[in-house]
């Protein structure tokens, strides 16, 4: 299985963020072909020594390393990159990696 | 579920790096309790826009965040992460954070 990992910065208003994620953002991208699991951050993303600079990773499941590039040239994959632009003040970071058990 | 993010930067050799990793970290790793399961990316992590800056990206999955917490208290969390800072010679960023399905 291959991972899409989102890491939202800490935003400039953090209840206008969430709102707007699990409101707008999570219907647009939940609709992306190919998508086999959305996992969200619950709580603070922390460090092992305190805070981190990170206020919400979002973590999206596809089958493999073709099925992302696939869902990002999707009209719903551009969609979810576009409404991202708009929300994220604070800055994201992207990941896509092939995934095994170890 | 709770997860431990493990993301390492591009080590100075590669090949020691993954050599070390898989044939010295892992075992160390994988005595840590609570450890529920264990994933490592497979090939190149890279972004939307090309090449990250990783190199390899561990996710450690916990019960929730008291196994985590003692998971790092615990002999064999101290055992991994003083092989981490051994091995690690690109810099690594570890992130925690409670994960649910949306």
């Amino acid at each position: 299985m291959a991972r899409l990992v989102v890491m939202y910065k800490a935003p400039q208003e953090k209840a206008a963020f969430d709102k707007h994620y699990f409101e707008t953002h999570l219907p647009i991208a939940k609709k992306i072909p190919g998508l086999r699991k959305y996992e969200v951050s619950q709580g603070p993303v922390v460090t092992p020594a305190g805070p981190s600079t990170f206020h919400l990773i979002a973590t999206l499941h596809f089958d493999d390393m073709g099925a992302i590039q696939r869902a990002f040239a999707s009209p719903e994959g551009q969609a979810a990159a576009a409404d991202v632009r708009g929300f994220a003040t604070g800055g994201v970071e992207m990941y896509i990696f092939d995934n095994r058990d170890v």
